[in-house]
């Protein structure tokens, strides 16, 4: 059986890639595809959201526009990794299809209790969607089958100490990570192991279709970003790694640990403070990601993005 | 000219009140009541909005209900003051009035839209739906006349700091003092003016009317937990207040001020710091109430209840 | 039997009021002064000291000079009230007395410990000394009769919520606050009572004596720059206050109170946090000075200053 | 030219193991001893410098106690990984040696301002004395070559985010990482490498002499807690680490970052913030040892405790 799998995303490169990961494989039915500000403001990710749609001919699958700033904050957006556009690099045709007339944090609550399994909810931006939807109805936590998150880590890479989804909305996070909902944390610490270099772009480019093309182009503006800015060789394929996961949950262990979310320091703001020796001694709240099996991943994109050159 | 007026409210005693003088007075167009918890729970404040709308026949004016939580905190309410109905003391019918099927938060931004004239928002409760209504739709923010808050003050009843209404929902508060939105303050310091004592609830006993004498019952409940729990002689009719300002704004003095909303402290969350003698050399951003008219205040009241006994 | 005092102050106009005070008064015997940097650099305040002592002709009392900078923060200074020199206004000849080679906080730990008797601790700057005293020797704490300290107030003078001397150096606070010793705190609620205008100033005035001329000039200095700042009409002789009522504790009523000292607020660092209804349901900790009795003040104040006249 | 050492400390076992490192070693003057309250209660840091010495016959290095409390907050020991006494292991006998009757903050003042050399100051327990004795003469800053401070990380061992040193005292560490002093700061990252596992233990087993009977049995308790505790094969000898730089710099390599201290958080204080990648763009203070070169260590370690068997 498929897995129900709705993703809350702010494209963004990586939320790109990881969209078309998703829709090149068989063990997952989209649901939908609800957008946040993040990594540029919400026109942009929704926009760039249907691109990717459309591309990927997932023409039944409805995206909804949510949150245009964060719960308390003023928005942040990533221009420096990202560009302007969210998605700078590839050429980009104004997308035919639109975004449904529904509030995401709306639609994400409807299409929660509409279905009868249980959902899982990737989300890769900020988590002001999330949040919003767990504080309009908090209902909706049993009827979720868990929580994939892209943020946090044991360092940072919008400040010191904070990941850039947290950091955004740290409220938010502290919301959903006080939910009680089942949590899969995927942090810089195993998404930084998901590297696109020369040999990964390389075996991308050899796979036909508009698709792979486009992720090629992706990754060589991403990968380029990454260097300038935080001198990393390979521009890690963030979000993809939740849709791995979704697809196969040994794509990666996992330690089930504590994790606070710190809103309230003068530095450490929108920090996961992750309890790895459970000196807090208290319950744990999420399933941190730890170790990536490379083989699973890569071999993973790829046949999506082959299945998507039908 | 009509003053036109949402009234957002967590009744409550003294919320019920003002619903009352908005529907006895000929000054005010009151075009929705929404509803927010605080107070007590949704479900009760909501239904004491019905209640209190039925008893002044405001057959035409929508009530919406919206936020069951604080933007990241956890709920918390009133218990001590207002009972756990949030409006105990009168016998309280169920009302046949229903809420409309919109939640509060899209039902002030469509009305703000709808009309051709400014709207005059009146907030007596914690500030999570405006808060919300701003972040999801910033462009109401330059429809709105302004909006009259009740809330804070140079002291605190929910702790030494904190009035309740900021304390339940600072980071919200901070959001609605930081929106640029004209606003008014109608804190403590104020609302202490308005003491609903023997005389004055004497002088209501004389008037007739079945909206006259549930509000001398709300009055005699919430008097007494005045005195139990603060001991003050008297109950703050701190709600009513706003109204009051909308229908006659010589009701009281105000000063243009700069206000800080404390979201980090140890000690002192939710407190509404006022800098009475501009020391931060700060932009002002709230008209604070300093001075109740008393003359026109109670006779203001009077009035609207002699007008709705008809 | 005289009250034996130790005064620990920042001289300061109303700090060199305090000494002519104590000096005055027969009920007091002061056994030392210890300074602080506060209304000046400590160099100032050392010297001001030394000047007041000489003027009432303290020959025999010690001053020790402390703490250059507050526990953790970096140091302020009161320039806009007290001058640079701290003590503006009268021409200060420099001072022939010398202060002794002990450091403050030593000398504050031995002296206590030398009496047989509890000694009075009065602190009218910032309370780095006292706080540091506590910390190397918390044995002293129960050879204190109690500490009355120039603090606080249910508003601020320096920011919107924060007294200077608390505001200077709040960890230090939060320690004496904490610290379990008898406190009386004389905050601003109090001390604004204390107002020096034309008729006190005037009754000074025909008081003779080289001690009542530069407590004019003092207070003339001191009057004008409470106008200008805070445009209030009359200088408060704060740390007079706290002199005062260890000649007669009659001069004031108290109330018993918690405090809690704010070190980690976004707008309201350096509060006493007053829980003047007991709502936090928390042990007291201070005695808070609430009314003054203005005869007795005033009365205390021209006796010493005559007194002086010898 | 041996380097002037001062050694600041709360034995700790691998405090005594620093000190018999610079006790064994040509390169290091050790000027003072001074002691702090950290891994245990002030008057056992202060025995067991004293045993340390008098094993490694140290006599003419004077010992001198300092703050028995942080500058702000309460004490704070680590029993579970040092014993009650602080260096639980060995059979200790009482020391005849004695400390000064000097205050250690004032000793440390006296001490760097008599040498004509600059003195680097070795910190290895919370930076309590230290931070005083920066606040009580500042000028200290500029006779010092360096401060090498054992403390802080990328992660912590007293909660997830604060290594012991530095939480037991942030206050105290914010105003050493401020103070504009050379700082080289050997934290977890580092000391972690430093693993004393069982060939180290077997090599110093092979090492004559008292001193490196001492020292087996200190590692052994040691190496039990941190496996009961942390579970982490191995003792680190953390504070050895900093002397072995004193003797030889080589001993590991730096970068030089910024490094900022949380003290208002609600998770993380006392966090070491480092700033590897320089997204804050401040100025580098702390020069941040990176990589432990393993040979250079250890032979250094065992060279000391041959030399100390005379």
């Amino acid at each position: 059986m498929k897995k129900k799998v709705i993703l809350d995303c702010d494209p963004g490169h990586d939320d790109a890639i990881a969209i078309f990961l998703a829709a090149g494989s068989d063990a997952i039915d989209l649901l939908a595809i609800t957008t946040v500000s993040g990594n540029a403001r919400i026109e942009y990710t929704t926009r760039n959201a249907l691109v990717a749609c459309e591309l990927a001919e997932l023409d039944d699958v409805p995206v909804a526009a949510g949150a245009s700033e964060p719960l308390v904050r003023e928005q942040v957006i990533s221009v420096d990794i990202h560009g302007t556009s969210g998605m700078d690099g590839p050429d980009v045709r104004p997308p035919k299809k639109q975004a449904i007339e529904h509030h995401a944090v709306d639609y994400l609550i409807d299409t929660i209790h509409r279905e009868k399994e249980k959902v899982t909810l990737v989300a890769t931006g900020p988590l002001t969607n999330v949040a919003q939807a767990i504080k309009k109805d908090r209902s909706i936590v049993e009827k979720l089958e868990e929580i994939v998150i892209m943020g946090g880590g044991s360092f940072g890479n919008k400040t010191p100490a904070a990941e850039f989804n947290i950091y955004v909305d740290a409220e938010a996070a502290k919301v959903v990570f006080e939910s009680g909902a089942k949590l899969t944390m995927v942090g810089l610490d195993l998404t930084h192991q998901a590297l696109a270099q020369d040999r990964e772009i390389v075996a991308i480019e050899n796979i036909d279709g508009e698709v792979a093309t486009f992720t090629v182009e992706l990754l060589k503006f991403f990968r380029s970003t990454y260097l300038d800015v935080f001198e990393i060789d390979g521009g890690p394929i963030h979000d993809a790694c939740c849709i791995a996961y979704c697809i196969n949950p040994e794509v990666f262990t996992t330690k089930h640990l504590h994790v606070d979310i710190e809103v309230k320091a003068e530095h450490t703001y929108g920090m996961t403070v992750i309890d790895y020796h459970h000196v807090l001694e208290k319950e744990p709240n999420a399933h941190v990601a730890m170790e990536l099996n490379q083989d699973i991943f890569w071999d993973m994109l790829y046949s999506s993005l082959r299945n998507l050159n039908k």
